[in-house]
């Protein structure tokens, strides 16, 4: 498998790429970026995971969501995928929340959609593969996972099907429960069909009743976020993580919506959230 | 006179906000954006002025920019215009670096510019009165300058025409000698004709060779920049400068280019900076 470089860039001190490969998983060109701080030679840096959220590419975090001071500071990898397949012969939606931009990080298995459709494989064993072959300096043993609205929830499940993969994992404004929201209903039953088991382990509370666990999570939200109430369900989390024990630092940011002005806001914190756990 | 609020939005413990009102001096609407750091009521802050380079509006360093967290620790209010007049009545030219996108701060006198083209008036004094009508906080007994590439000229020729408004002027990357580029000839000439006197108050070491004087300059150039020799030269202001005794401090930073990734890397440095000599 080859790597192309899409474009690099010197940035706090440090390194920020774009990539694209073939990827045998969703059948597509991929393009991700990964910012690799200054770092001694030889030495290896843990690695912090960011999932995107609706409609967006590897792009809007890359520029909009401040991460390369904190990550810099920290020595800490990040990395970016994109939300979904893409390309002319990968089947869409007209509606935003559903198709290209949407992938939901699932393994889809209706018509049309389960031959492209695969970002929880893609996310989960592809491109860390991919990144183990291709950035020497970065050291899988030590990994966290964070991410965004719909990327929040891929962060939260993938996080709590792999805790022995991922010593952190945050969120920020996540869809916490996808079988109890319209954003959730649409892309599950789309992406898996109708029988709502199949969608348990692409929802975190769900995961979180069926006895996955991590130790501890840290999730913001905007108490001003226009999706709080019918498609995130922060409460919702907060019960399960109740329920099973798990420690949640949950954060209501008053005044802040679901923009990038909100995460860039709380993105440092995160960084040195994970880095002081990465580093431990 | 009126001004619209398009959106705002909290980042960083205050407001994003931007705004549109109708310019009476280019005869078109025009859209600006500030952020205001949380404060104590009634108190009153500096403002730190951002001007953009070419293709750019305001939105490139309001994304971009990562000034928010360090204009919040400063306490200084962040404002970025537009970089020339918009819409369908105003003349535009194909290229880049000439036309909408390319006001190069100038006030035109050349047929078709001369009616929209009046960046240098815009900036200088209807945005700044605006500014003191529309925000109570924003003390414009306090201002600091500073800008990108085409906005590092706009910067450094704006403050060296009024040393007694702007306590502070910085520069990424300006364009140091607009006589003697490409970028420079072909914008003066277009919105100035021919004659090279004319353009003097438009290039930062003609102001300085003609009398101009700051006390100092803080210039940040990346060593990688593409456009570093035929358009930029800082040699040439370096030289000015040291002429005429402005202590500046021009770093050129090993391994940068010319894009928001070395412009942010290097923000909050300003930002500081400029913080320092506001609140002195």
């Amino acid at each position: 498998m080859t790597i192309e470089t899409v474009s690099t860039n010197r940035a706090h001190g440090g390194v920020q790429g774009v990539y694209r490969h073939a990827s045998a998983v969703t059948g597509t060109p991929m393009t991700f970026s990964v910012f690799v701080p200054d770092h001694a030679e030889g030495a290896r840096l843990p690695v912090l995971w960011y999932l995107s959220g609706l409609t967006c590419t590897h792009a809007n975090v890359t520029e909009k969501g401040e991460y390369r001071q904190a990550c810099a500071e920290q020595g800490v990898i990040f990395i970016a995928p994109d939300t979904s397949p893409r390309g002319e012969d990968v089947p869409d939606d007209d509606a935003y929340d559903f198709g290209k931009g949407a992938g939901f990080y699932v393994d889809a298995t209706q018509e049309p959609w389960a031959t492209h459709y695969r970002m929880r494989s893609y996310v989960e064993d592809e491109l860390p593969a991919l990144i183990l072959r291709e950035f020497a300096m970065a050291d899988l043993s030590r990994q966290g996972i964070t991410g965004h609205s719909m990327g929040g929830h891929g962060a939260l499940t993938i996080g709590l099907r792999n805790p022995d993969r991922f010593r952190s994992v945050s969120a920020f404004a996540p869809i916490a429960a996808p079988l109890h929201c319209p954003w959730g209903e649409k892309a599950l039953s789309g992406y898996l069909g109708d029988n709502r088991e199949d969608w348990r382990p692409y929802d975190a509370c769900a995961l979180i009743a069926d006895g996955n666990r991590v130790a501890e999570l840290l999730v913001d939200v905007g108490d001003a976020d226009p999706f709080l109430t019918d498609q995130l369900k922060p409460e919702l989390l907060a019960e399960a993580c109740r329920e099973a024990g798990i420690d949640l630092t949950l954060r209501m940011q008053p005044g802040y919506d679901h923009s990038y002005y909100f995460i860039s806001t709380f993105m440092a914190d995160h960084v040195a959230w994970h880095g002081r756990r990465l580093k431990a």
